[in-house]
This record gives C-alpha cells, structure tokens and sequence, in this order.
C-alpha cells in the first residue's frame, strides 16, 4: 500500500489551520454601539492578519431572508451582532450557528468569550473569588447569563440582580466581586471598600468609585479590548 | 488598581500567534537538491499564507561572516539549510539557533520534522512497531540520528547502518520496518516480504521492492510533502 503523504501532509496542514481562519460578522439594523463594537472586531482581524467580513442588512429584512443568507455564509466564526430588531426571533437565528462556528459560545459549550475575560484578568492580576461575596449585575444573554452559569460551574455563590431587583445599592454594597453588564450608564455609583469590579457594561461611574476599588477595569482599555481578545482566541481554538 | 485590559488583550492576542509565523531560510551555495528543498518550503509557505524569508550566501563566506548574518535575523523559525560548505563549522552554525527557532531539532528538544513524518505516517495507516524488527538506513543528522534517539525513547529495539556496514542487504532482508535516509540512489533493491519501508533518500529502488512492501512511501508525494509539514507544524507550536 502507498502511504500517501502528499493526502496527509494537507490534512496535517490545514489542522494547523495558519491564517485561514475568517471571522463573519452578520449586523442588522443601524445600532451606534453594534457599529462601533462590529468596527472594532473588524480592525482586531486586521491586525492579527484574520479574515473578517461584514454582512449588513436593513432592519426591515424578513426572518427568512436573513435565515437564508446566514445559512450561506462561508467562515470559520459567526457573530450574530446583538441586539437584532424586534421583528426577528433572535432564538431562531443564534441556532442557525453550528457549535464549531459558534465563537460567542451562545449555542455551545463553547466557552463565552466574557467568561474569559474574567477568568484572563483574575489569573493576571492573582484574583480569587473563594469566600467572596460575588454578585453579578444583569441577566443578558451577553454577560450575566454565561457569567452565572460559568460561577455556577464552579461551584460558587452569588447573588444575580436585574432591573426587576427593588433596590440593587444594597447588594453593590455587599460585594467583594462585582461583575457587571446590564448596559446602564451610570447605574454603579456606590460600592464596598476594596471591592472588586469586572464591568461590561458600561454600567459603572469610574470616576466615583475608583478609589474604594480594589481593582477595577477602566471604561477605554478595559472590558473591551479583552472581549475582543477572547473573541478572536476563541476564533483561533475552534476545530472546523 | 486598574485591570489594564489593553494590555493583557496584546498578551493573549500574541500568543495566538496568526499570521505572525515567519519561517526563514539560510542557504549557502549552490547545491542543487538544497535550492529544490528550499523552493518547496517557499512554496508552502506561501500555500499557507506564512512569511517566508531566504538568506542566500556563496558558498566562500567565511564562518564569523556567516554567523553574523544569522544573528541578525529576525523570524519566529529558522532552518540552516544542510549541507553547508567544508569550510563552515556546521555544529556551531547549528548551534546559533535558539530553541524557540529551532524547528529542525537540531538543536532543542524540539521534535525533528523526520520523527513527526513517521509518527504520522504510522497513525494515519494504523501501523504499530512493536515485536517488529526495525532497521534504520543511514546515521545522519537529518534523519537516522533523530530517528534513533526517537526509537530508543519509546524503548524500542532496532538496527542501525550506515556506509561502514559490510552487507546491509542482509538486514534489508532481515527488517519489517525499514525508515531509510542515506541519500543514495538505488541503494535498498531488495525487502523482507509485507516489510514497511519509509524512504526520506532517496535510497529506494521503488519499482522493483513496491510489490513487497506492505506499506511503502512513492519518491514523489511521499515524504517530501509530509516533511514540510511536518515543518510547519514545527513552526507553528513554537512558544516565541
């Protein structure tokens, strides 16, 4: 029998999966921060050397028009930007995305890139959460709810709050560990001394509770760029 | 204190490593099967959107000249295209390369792109070596050193020859796996019945042992393409 390398050397080749990887971004609507967050994933594939391409439809597409493109798309990760516009059913189009294009981990176990970017800046900066009072801010399906059940995960407490919460200052003040994003300007005003605060927000006032922080992510060069990160790592980590 | 995510995202970014591998070549004088080799990782290179750089130097460059040049470079692997000149200290040259460019092995513990070529080849066509009685044809630093060091590290048995051995067609005869790297022609004519012969030579007399052979590589799609990569893989697990 011939072993055929020239078969194999492809196969090992394309494993090693160089500079093939493409990011596809799927926009709907005219969002400002859905543009400005789709502008900065496009110009971290830039740089990293990432395919990246934009697909950007009118608000008013039809559930199955936008179906029938996204089925269509060729790329090794899928974004559905979030929010879409009320008259889709954003279920229906996350589940259009196999779990080996799923960078967002929204339909996978594929590990959502926020819970990265905690778990990157606890292990950066020695952080750990054993016996803290843990309290996550926001249900989204962006960052309270991958952030609840990864605590869950490992085994630990901690109390989740949403708008619905009467009156969530009480809690801010309980928190060793404030994660946050309920996309609320201004909603963190107030917090333990020598909290910790991880914010996706932006929900927190930086300037009025900086001082009483332990640690704390600023609002440019915080959250962001590490999403990003975690994003394309996740990007680089699936197996197409 | 601030959780700098601008910075630890150019952390995680870089050690993702996309895009950014550059594979640079050193190639002294003008043997004619070192510029084939060389054109194929340039072509591979190129294939898998890798940066590829060629320093080229007459074959009357002296040794301070050569290892000057070599220091200067800058790339995330390096390959010392083999032979290099008589005058040159080849051992020293080699020894230039640090382990985290060292994608031949020569120099680290870094696995030879050889040894990858044969574990592959073995998974891929489910071939065990144990109880066999192996032969390896050749004792260079290309392939039968590394070949050996790696067969003695899986405490494997096995018999090596060179152009000292009185008669290596007693043990061709004798072998059920013979891994061959002498670079001479017609060298091996004659096999062991179902032996399984992998041939980096060339020394193999395909046409007239194919029959034989249970598993045997061709001279073109072999194992040419399987070590360039296996080359690549090298590159592309190197920690820069």
């Amino acid at each position: 029998m011939i072993l055929d390398g020239k078969k194999l050397a492809d196969k090992i080749l394309s494993n090693l999966r160089i500079s093939q990887l493409k990011l596809a971004v799927i926009l709907v609507g005219d969002n400002p921060s859905s543009k400005l967050y789709v502008s900065k994933k496009k110009q971290a594939c830039e740089k990293y050397g990432i395919e990246f391409e934009l697909f950007k439809f009118d608000s008013n597409i039809n559930q199955e028009d936008l179906e029938k493109k996204i089925k269509s798309i060729d790329a090794t990760g899928i974004v559905i930007q979030l929010p879409l516009p009320n008259n889709i059913d954003t279920e229906r189009i996350l589940n259009l995305i196999s779990a080996n294009k799923d960078v967002e981990g929204f339909v996978s176990d594929n590990k959502s890139p926020i819970v990265c970017v905690v778990e990157e800046f606890l292990k950066e900066y020695d952080i750990s959460l054993d016996n803290k009072k843990i309290l996550v801010v926001g249900k989204g399906r962006l960052v309270g709810n991958p952030i609840a059940k990864w605590l869950e995960s490992k085994g630990l407490d901690y109390t989740i709050v949403d708008q619905s919460t009467k009156d969530i200052s009480q809690e801010l003040l309980k928190a060793d560990v404030i994660i946050s994003g309920a996309g609320k300007k201004n909603l963190i005003q107030n917090i333990k001394n020598k909290a910790v605060v991880i914010d996706f927000g932006p929900d927190v006032n930086f300037e009025k509770v900086k001082d009483k922080a332990s640690y704390i992510t600023p609002p440019v060069g915080g959250t962001g760029p590490m999403t990003i990160a975690c994003l394309l790592k996740n990007l680089s980590e699936l197996k197409n």
